[in-house]
């Protein structure tokens, strides 16, 4: 275990706010429910945003930016939209300082330089975007517009979490607009099949793709479809959605298209995301009471080679080994760091890479020069061998592959024991009490018996998947009718 | 010339402003200052940031992330830094929108959501980033820090232009604490020439490296490095600034840390910045009349190839050839475009690629197919040829070196053209009212005279180049003793 860090099993939520810093990942900040991230970290999320880019452009979408801040009237134009971020908006209302004249080394804002419209700082962008698409789009030439943009916003949460909750966060949020309702219904799903890609090929952390229910939709949306990921504890995480918004900002912001034919119509729009939230669900999916797991392909370092000698004239050999390896493994295109820092004893470095979950550690001492051999270290497993120098490069490499894989099958199993089919209230109370996971219950489809549930245990529709089969039944709560389960859990 | 684009000889700053439109790069908000970037300009954009990130990288930094916001007592810490952004800054002073009780579908800033202490949204980081280095540095150990970050920031300007002055802009900032003034000194020195490098290598923009004087430093710098390039309209542009910052912002947020022996010493800093600002002087240093001139190492699309043909089967031939072409490009590493789009006109695509800097253009019609050729066209110098089918590839992929470099030297022999020495005020006044460019001139240290000189004639000390010799001399103004020249231009 390491040092200071408490165990999963006894404080799960101590367990990833210790981790969480012991790592280096991020930290608060001097600003209220804003976080610092911090370069190990960021590197991680640099990762993630590659990938996710790649991606984004793979499928046809470009990217772009649009102002940070949104003039107060385009903000309610979309009533649904407004109504919904109302509540947890950072408003701009003057634009300028001046010395305070009671005390010179102070500043005070200038009454005088109150704006005459006040600013919302975007905490989602529909509103500015939409405004903007309103002079890009005349004819149906000028359609699908698929436009991705990375950027902070900001939402007043007042209970915040390093990653999962934070006042302002990175995402990257895509805006698309098209001439028909199927295609951007069909946007719509590509984009939500990408984030489940992304997350179990790159996260190795498997989701479950579904509808959200009427109650959990992204405000202004028509619908909204997500995947939601099983934390080790229990809890689940929604970690992206993509929404289709129909025709409800096209109509707010009066933006139509002339089709072939030259008959107008209003403009069928799709938004989807994902944030800086990904990193807490990378973090509680896969590390333990070491610190952290990452998978290889997210992994800033995805190998530490570690000397342990005796003076200068021992690192000197070692260096030699340990530079060749680098050198070898480098050129099959991994990230590795040789830590030959004189000022850390072997010990030390071991713990630190193993809490910044760094997926092979390699020692080499002064008996290993002898015999020809390395250690080659596992952090999934913690499992370490022995073996023949000329083995290490080929066995290293292809441990990148085994273990990004062997994260995802633990996981996946993981999710399997976890999900549970529950018939009665009973059942119900008694799995989202004392087990957790997630819970496969019939619904009678009303957001009051959503509601209640919820009151009655903290437990959510996470989604009704996208796979649920029709089989009748009985609504666990109210006995109504249903016609397929729903996933239930309580959530981050 | 390009349909509806000004000359630039006639009236530069329309030229830029509808050259902006009109190659698709920016254009105006509905929020006052502030710009959306659309698809095509952001493109551009991110090629700059990918290559100015592995410079970073290279020379040894990391990114990370500090907060949007800077509270109001953190702000003015840094007295002079407070003094010199405190008449830009937008102020957040309410955390929450209500619905306004006089019409239910508006909404209005609630009362009751007061912040206790206001937030300024970032006009740079230091404050924020040095509060959060206090907890990260104890000893010298800790040292150095190395750290970049990728942000938006806002400064509230009054007039505004399309990537030249915005109220929100888009930036990276340096900021690293050393444990020496020497140390401190290099990084200021060394990130000037990263900037520098990449402005003549990646920009193919020469530029002019100095020190700023007193009037012109950072705003809580002890000395502030620039680069300075000259635009064709004979104005200079400040195109990047290194900043030594001194122990000022160790001082104002107690940053001290233990040397090797124990004693105790404030921290030493460097901060330094480059911005969307360089898309302008990019416009500005290339284009014509016919639109956008982009250097290859920065066009998102290098090679544009355009079919020319009349039905089907004819471009279904052409096409087979073109996606050869095409092929063998990508396959050498070029970005290629072949645009068989239907709906447009050869004539249309060819103004549209022009407009938009592609740096060669291949056009391949009928009589091509039965000669065996293709026509190149170079944006560069507006030049045409026709030549051999199976030469194209390697021509295609060498002028991509030819174009770039042709630009380096046709640009750096613009700012020597017009690069005046003068020695007179008569002389002085007469080059910057008629002729622009660099005025090279004695002055007498003064900021007095500076700033007479600036009222006179709106020009200001660009830089006291790097490069400038010990040569004594009077000072143009004021006719005191003065031991070297300095660079005065207009500027933007
Ligand atoms: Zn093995
Ligand atoms: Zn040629």
């Amino acid at each position: 275990m390491a040092k200071g860090l408490p165990k999963r099993s006894e404080d799960f939520s101590g367990w990833y706010n210790e981790l969480v810093g012991m790592a280096d990942l991020a930290e608060n900040s001097g600003v209220r429910g804003c976080m610092v991230i911090k370069p190990y970290g960021f590197a991680i999320w640099e990762k993630m945003q590659d990938q996710l880019d790649r991606m984004f452009k793979e499928t046809g979408h470009q990217n772009a930016y649009f102002p940070l801040f949104v003039p107060k009237s385009l903000f309610e134009a979309e009533e649904k939209n407004a109504e919904g971020f109302a509540k947890e908006c950072a408003v701009v209302t003057h634009y300028r300082l001046k010395t305070d004249p009671e005390d010179a080394s102070k500043l005070i804002v200038d009454p005088n330089a109150k704006l005459e419209e006040e600013l919302i700082v975007r905490p989602t962008s529909e509103a500015i975007i939409w405004n903007t698409y309103k002079g890009w789009i005349q004819s149906y030439r000028d359609l699908p517009i698929l436009i991705n943009q990375w950027a902070n916003v900001v939402r007043w949460e007042m209970r915040t979490r390093l990653f999962l909750r934070t006042a302002e966060f990175l995402w990257q949020e895509g805006h698309t607009a098209h001439a028909t309702k199927q295609e951007a219904l069909d946007e719509t799903a590509q984009m939500l099949d990408v984030y489940a890609a992304f997350a179990e090929n790159f996260m190795a952390m498997p989701v479950v793709k579904g509808y959200k229910t009427e109650n959990e939709r992204f405000a202004g949306a028509d619908d909204t479809y997500c995947i939601e990921a099983l934390m080790q504890d229990g809890k689940a995480l929604q970690a992206g959605t993509s929404h289709f918004l129909g025709q409800n900002f096209a109509k707010a912001f009066d933006v139509k298209f002339a089709d072939k034919d030259g008959k107008q119509d209003y403009v069928w729009a799709t938004s989807w995301g994902v944030s800086t939230r990904l990193m807490g669900a990378l973090i509680m999916s896969h590390s333990d009471d070491y610190g952290l797991v990452l998978p290889p392909k997210l992994a800033p370092i995805q190998v530490a080679i570690v000397p342990i000698y005796k003076g200068e004239d021992q690192l000197a050999q070692v260096s030699e080994v340990a530079n060749e390896i680098k050198d070898a493994l480098i050129a099959k295109g991994l990230s590795v760091k040789y830590d030959d820092d004189d000022k850390r004893k072997p010990g030390w470095k071991f713990a630190e890479y193993e809490v910044k979950g760094v997926p092979v550690r390699i020692a080499i001492g002064a008996r290993d020069l002898e015999n020809g051999t390395v250690e080659v270290a596992r952090r999934d497993t913690m499992s370490k061998e022995t073996m023949p120098r000329e083995e290490v490069v080929d066995h290293v490499a292809g441990l990148m592959d085994e273990i990004q894989c062997s994260l995802l099958v633990r996981n996946q199993q993981f999710v399997k024991e976890n999900t549970h089919e529950v018939e009665t209230w009973e059942e119900f109370v008694d799995v989202i009490e004392n087990k957790g996971g997630f819970v496969s219950a019939h619904w009678d489809g009303t957001g009051e018996t959503e509601q209640q549930i919820k009151e009655a245990t903290k437990a959510t529709i996470r989604c009704i998947p996208f796979d649920a089969q029709e089989v009748e039944g009985k609504c666990i709560f109210t006995g109504n009718p249903s016609k397929r389960k729903v996933l239930f859990a309580k959530a981050y």
